[in-house]
């Protein structure tokens, strides 16, 4: 097994584009509700948003030697999908890694364990979605993998997958699936747009999507 | 059993006026301590409160069918209470329902799970109370019940009963006794103002309260 | 046992003045990675920070009799550091005691409980940092210490302590080691920041720490 | 509102008789999967089941006085269902009161708080479910309610409602609903049991139920 | 994408053999530490133990159709090693499909959610791996995948995968690395039999591996 | 500070004699209800008691070098308490170390982070009490201390102090307490005996107690 691949398939900037505007809740739904990463994975700020190429990492619980290698490799617009072993006492990346992100334009950082210097961190306007903030350093002694499929956030994440990610939460996208799937989400904001128009209008959601008919099916009473 | 009930009772909007300042603190000091929801339910942006007429539906876990009728049936100043199952990977209410509840006048909504669309949501300035967000949706399949009893946050809800929400959490007072507590509410904020008062003067609430009392009853020893 | 210790060992406000904007993380680093506080030990707010001596209290879960009378000893400077068990739905501590706090000049308070009346301390501007945010409040009947070592967030705090706490959390120095390590955070610091200035100019952490020798060490694979 | 009610209707010793040897999961789908108390309140020891009457009793957190009470108060065949808040660091019932509700002949103990001496529980034979085993104990101090509605493990119990509990967990019953509830759940234990012959006989559940339909209906594609 | 892939490698029955007395914890030190599970999924029973060849599905949360289609199409010494969204209330799996399970010869199971029926599957002696233990059943309605590579436990597992479990939790084994692992792992065991014989005659591990020299180069102090 | 203190305070064999048949709640209560070990630290089989001396480690997380060469100091009757950090995913003991113990007829061991190999540890019959019990395993090369105090599960545990542990959970006392404790103790349960033989004879703890008098100063209602 090679520990670090270097050539990952990246989507074009026009394709990338089209995901800069997308709520993850929309792409999550238009991908037929899935890769929705556990929710305990959130924002340093809630303002945070990003849409980025993925370049995966897996760490060694309690090291972050693979993170900063795979920093040092990223190009402009990627994401580091970080692996790091679910270890919530454990920040294994603060504010001298973010100077480096911001350097060299990556997107944003996703990991499943803490992070540190958060305030630091949101000064510099660089999106990290992590699953706890903490105080504890790590060590730099551990080989891992970078560019291999990893497990974040308990969705399976491949280098070059479409990640979107907001206050909401963090979603990926297959590489191959990446063009209809915005194609969907596009489609699925413009009736929601409709809806929410007759809704201002009156108009319930219950009677818009005919839900009485489930109602009549599943034989609900009600009161006189 | 009828699964949805229709006709509820609702306090006057005079007495509802007097809960709009309240502390939900307060309120649950001035009850004897009852009520407190769990504190996992929070809101969405610490500014949002509310204080309204509980509207309640439960629903099977994952799925929102109970609650876009109820939504549908609620009035002005209404605050839906759902109890969605403490299943904190769904979301089962966003923009779109917001705008809905937005439209017809609702004073919030209390779920013990997920929602979604925080941001949009935010800035809707509608006061969403939840135990996560999240980006997975739920299906609509499944009947449940409006406006029978329900226990949301480890409190029992009754329609009707009066729910004061804010930043430190929810709490829910029985219709019955609505009057009562609001008056105790009120003379307990007033006399907090006057100790308050004599804090900033230099005393203790050690001293105000007479504690040593009780030190000397616990034969406390001190350092001399 | 004597319940109440009047007499502790205080720092000299030259050195606590140097301790004032140091990052609870860097301060963790210098010291050899030590006394990190349990992460889920937050403050109300994030801009909150704090540096004090520590004046220890130990309370019975559900009951705040003791930090009571602490406030009432505590001097200007003075962080309140208490164990109250854990109880994350238990709030002993609100509006009226941290009233009492600022009035008297008290740097900030540490428990590994819940709080109420968040959002008034925010107002108040008195540093609070806690393990919850909750409604239920706390008897007045029990004894415990004060000015005893405490364990709070897994770390034993003795009165006299050195207390820094940021957005990433709490750390504690023990008082006989408090010029020591402010002097190794500001090496720390400064080395930092001419890492970031060769991080902007385009450099990456990787090379500027050689880790390629870790990797070689640990024969590490890399795709040609 | 009076805090101790002794008056509760109670199910007849026959049907009691036709719930002891439900499992509670088939009673729970009997009702159309209602009724599931948390999946955190457990058996001290898994052999544990019990039927029985519910006697409700809502403590104030940290103190068992309503529920020494509930017990004086208890007839034979009753389980008590215990609101504690919620507080699993609090152990409000141990040997003591065991030995207590075996003198008095009932069914078993449901609390959403800690227990202790848990391994004297066992040897006693006394069926107890509970969302922790812990060593700290209570005080007595505090009003509360006896049977009023009490939630507990996120379901509301009413005095009277027929509780089964086993190695799955505890589910409730309402009592106008407990005659037909355990005719459905003797009806589905005997469909089951012929589904099973069937499995092992070798035959498929996916065949049995007929899945591939939802499979065509939901356009399923299989390598061929 | 293809929902149901039905062709997967599977390992001779000699390699799998030479699995069966393995200790899960032996086997993530043979591979270097990886890929143990999280430990929050354990055995229902503490004497259940598997070594097998993982056959994976992929569920919708709270929705068991694709599990129970896969066991339809699963061989004698397949674990069924299913991604059900890690949803802790929601058992899919009880008593009826252990029986089918047992009837084809399986392994096991491993989930990240929950199962019900416990004390029957204990019974039936069929090993079984779950994050929680829960009454709630599921719904049969939504697609997902079949031997598609699934993320369980934190951990990526691939359709023939090896799979070894017991007491201490639950370790995947990648085909391509399997007969390396179990080389390595028997290498080990044979010499911790060597170290634990010389600890028994009173030697110390400290000794033995000689940390001394790691105490010197770490400038350890100790008291004369 | 010197990393290793090898000199250490220990109680007569007589007393801890008397520690033996204690307990844990027992003990807590009769030292005024302080000392609770958080009751997430369980014995890997219920039936697993130990009254020991306190020898007393801290390792840095993911690491037990020093738990190494703590086990190589220890003496007959000593119980090693470990503050490994409170990483329920690091497994620094097993096995290896467990037989190690045994040959040095060590008391038990207390840690507030995971172990492996639990079933041969139940097998060897040495009482290991844990926060989980998990695969992963510790790097051994980070200084920690050896004697000096530590915070274990909530409590500080000095060198000596008397530590008690069963299924409940674990307690310490101080040693220069321990001569009034288990004094205090040995009366508690005298009383108790008394009060259990009254409750068989159909007495209630309610009246054998008066709490009458408590419901009448607190003016409870009850029905006629």
């Amino acid at each position: 097994m090679v520990n670090v691949i270097k050539t990952i398939p990246r989507c074009g900037d026009e394709l990338l584009a089209r995901y800069q505007g997308q709520a993850s809740a929309t792409i999550h739904e238009a991908m037929g509700r899935r890769n929705a990463f556990d929710p305990a994975i959130k924002p340093l700020d809630r303002s945070m948003r990003l849409a980025g190429r993925a370049l995966t990492v897996r760490c060694h619980t309690g090291d972050n030697l693979m993170l900063i290698k795979a920093i040092s490799m990223a190009q402009k617009g990627d994401v580091i999908v970080a692996d790091m072993g679910n270890a919530v006492a454990n920040g294994p990346f603060g504010e001298v890694l973010a100077v480096e992100c911001v350097a060299r334009g990556l997107a944003g950082l996703i990991v499943n364990c803490a992070v540190r210097d958060s305030q630091e961190i949101i000064r510099l306007g660089f999106p990290v979605f992590s699953a706890q903030i903490c105080i504890s350093g790590t060590a730099k002694a551990t080989l891992g993998t970078i560019n291999h499929p990893v497990s974040c956030g308990g969705v399976i994440v491949n280098p070059g997958d479409v990640i979107v990610a907001d206050a909401d939460g963090v979603v990926s996208v297959p590489l191959e699936e990446a063009e209809d799937v915005v194609d969907a989400a596009d489609a699925r904001t413009a009736k929601e747009a409709e809806v929410m128009e007759r809704l201002r209008a009156g108009e319930s959601l219950f009677d818009i999507y005919g839900y009485q008919k489930v109602f009549d099916s599943l034989n609900c009473t009600e009161e006189k």
